[in-house]
């Protein structure tokens, strides 16, 4: 019994094509009418299957297939259906349509489980319209409240409670629409990697151990902004001169200093007032700390603050750390992860145990359930971008993985 | 005889309230109604005086004190009267105020030169308005056609051509309101330091030796874009902390491997895409160069250069660097710089010789005629912002040295 390979790759296509911004990567908001069309396009497969199909009042999709027994927990899988703008093809599609694809296998081969299965489509992960990630597993986890609904707010300031209401969906129901922990027996998610390791790595799998936390934070220079032909070298308070030997020192922290899994980046700077000839008068930037060890954030963050002082006093300047949002990390559940291995060994297919980087919608639901995910590779790491690209070969491993891997857990 | 303290003052305070945006500086803009303002005030107090005044083709005004004998070369004496947006109230007006100071008293005092004085008032030194500096000390020494002044546009997209029509000026006259050389024996422009040298050194006057040359490139680097948390420290090609790497060498070069009077600063930087949880794909940032020195430019060039091929290697990407434009370094007259100097010393006032880090109306004439800078201090080395200052005391032992030194030259 295995996946199909021709039949996910048309399904990915097919839901390409519900795109507004065809020829510049793929767009499709949650709530909008690309939306609409991919969601009626996998419902469509799902209805054919037999499942049957419910929309929550966020806009999440659950499709059933019933099990054997009664009043049996369900075994959850799926991903996302939205994108960013100009995004690629394969985030979360991969997901949606494996589980799809996972569930016909079994359908067309006569197999019932002992447990339903639910193939789930989460709203609005992305965040691209409703300025909050993973809003459709938060809803379902409980984590939002009417209220919280309203304050999500879209770039255009309409909130997501607004646009779900548009959509034609009851987002007044939202707390009524809370999973509870005996309805659920697992969850797993097929998804692209988003980076470069298992490709570097020469492997189609990896197998999600845990879920890296994070801490980021903004760190502000207060130097003195003067022209820049007139002030000698040594008369400075140069903010940019400061944070370069900062964010210089912030890469060798996450190297060579924190742990081998501790990752640091500084990916925004802003410098004021950013013109070529003044010394800027005010830098800032952040760095976004992650490790699955909590030691190791809290290693590199105190490595950073306390280098950051020195760089202040070095330079004569004042420099300040501002928090902006932690998580800790998740460790997902042995059980599932030993059901993907089991799985992939006797599949022959070779894999790797890794960490993600990213928080996905699988670990929303890993405060209730034993969540399980498995990547596949991204070429080039690239994603979030029209070049966005997984080998179908390598997906189809995946959901010949995920299939094996359900029917071990719907046994236990 | 010696200039005065109060009219100084009130002159300066006077001319702060032609002033587009009162309580958050001094905004005014060349040809702007704030400018018509200010120069109906700085004509009106030369007519008083018994000048003869001429307005030219760009809005350049001059007012003339006729020597004793004829067909002499004129003296010429002043700076500018526009400002930056949200600018100060010192940049320029001190030079202007100070010309007219100085000639008042000798007015004043029935002192009567050999030669003309003639106090000069630059229009659009600034750019503010018209996208380049200096434009009325460029088109007074014949570095503009009226194509140029066509060419030259502001941020509205109005041509400076026009703004001048506007203004009532006859632009199309440019070139035929050139300076002859043997017009001119000599051009002093009292102004603010603009940094902190003076003040560092607890001197109310600096004497211009030389106006620094520069070199303005920009460096980019572009690496690849990755998500923030998928991605191990050691499979990044991170352009931010390469950028960092060598921004942070570009201060040790110019502080320590170039010249001593050589500056480096990294003023503006731009990175892509510029959010926390992304390690940029590209940054690109502006190195400007200064040295009164050729060889200091060239030795900091040319070690930053190959510093960026060093981190390049060793980051894995791509890093070059773009020419935004040069200046040649301008030695100041050594005969006017001795008449300065010697009329601080009589007059018992400390002072020091330095250079200018920046560029100024003045050095537009170094070409043609023997040109002298005075510097008064600026407070905390502010300029082009609104805390901009400059004690009263100051500038008006500046007019007192001007003075002293504008006889002396007339003498020669």
């Amino acid at each position: 019994m295995e996946t199909n390979l021709q039949r996910i790759r048309t399904s990915i296509e097919d839901i390409s094509r519900f795109n507004s911004t065809p020829g510049n990567g793929c767009t499709r908001f949650s709530y909008s009418k690309e939306d609409r069309m991919a969601k009626e396009y996998v419902i469509d497969q799902c209805l054919r299957l037999g499942l049957s199909v419910k929309v929550d009042a966020v806009g999440n999709i659950r499709a059933r297939l019933e099990g054997t027994e009664p009043n049996q927990p369900a075994i959850f899988v799926g991903s996302h259906i939205d994108t960013v703008r100009h995004g690629g093809n394969f985030d979360g599609v991969v997901g949606v349509v494996g589980a799809i694809e996972a569930v016909r296998t079994l359908v067309e081969n006569d197999i019932r489980l002992r447990c339903p299965v639910e193939i789930i489509i989460f709203a609005e992960e992305e965040g691209s319209n409703c300025g909050s990630t993973m809003v459709g597993s938060k809803a379902i986890t409980g984590k939002y409240t009417v209220a919280d609904l309203h304050s999500l707010k879209s770039p255009s300031g309409e909130s997501c409670y607004e646009l779900a209401k548009s959509f034609g969906l009851n987002p007044d129901q939202v707390e009524n629409h809370v999973l509870e922990s005996d309805e659920v027996k697992a969850m797993f998610e097929l998804h692209i990697e988003q980076s470069v390791v298992l490709e570097r790595e020469g492997l189609p799998i990896g197998i999600v151990e845990a879920i890296v936390g994070m801490n980021t934070i903004r760190i502000v220079a207060e130097g003195v902004p003067n022209h820049a032909g007139a002030t000698p070298m040594g008369m400075r308070q140069d903010p940019m001169a400061a944070s370069a030997r900062l964010i210089s020192e912030i890469e060798k922290i996450a190297k060579c200093r924190a742990l081998p899994t501790t990752v640091a980046t500084v990916g925004r700077i802003d410098c004021e007032p950013n013109v070529p000839n003044v010394i800027p008068g005010r830098v800032e930037f952040t760095v976004d700390i992650r490790d699955v060890e909590g030691e190791g954030i809290e290693m590199a963050t105190s490595l950073i603050e306390k280098h950051m002082e020195d760089v202040s006093r070095e330079y004569g300047l004042k420099m300040w750390s501002e928090p902006i949002g932690t998580s800790q990390s998740i460790r997902l559940s042995k059980a599932v992860s030993g059901a993907i291995e089991e799985s992939a060994r006797e599949l022959e297919i070779p894999y790797m145990r890794m960490n993600s980087g990213a928080v996905h919608d699988a670990a929303m639901l890993a405060g209730m359930t034993e969540v399980g995910m498995i990547f596949v590779p991204s070429k080039n790491g690239r994603s979030h971008v029209p070049e966005e690209f997984t080998e179908y070969e390598h997906i189809k491993l995946g959901c010949d993985i995920l299939l094996r891997a359900i029917v071990k857990i719907s046994q236990m």
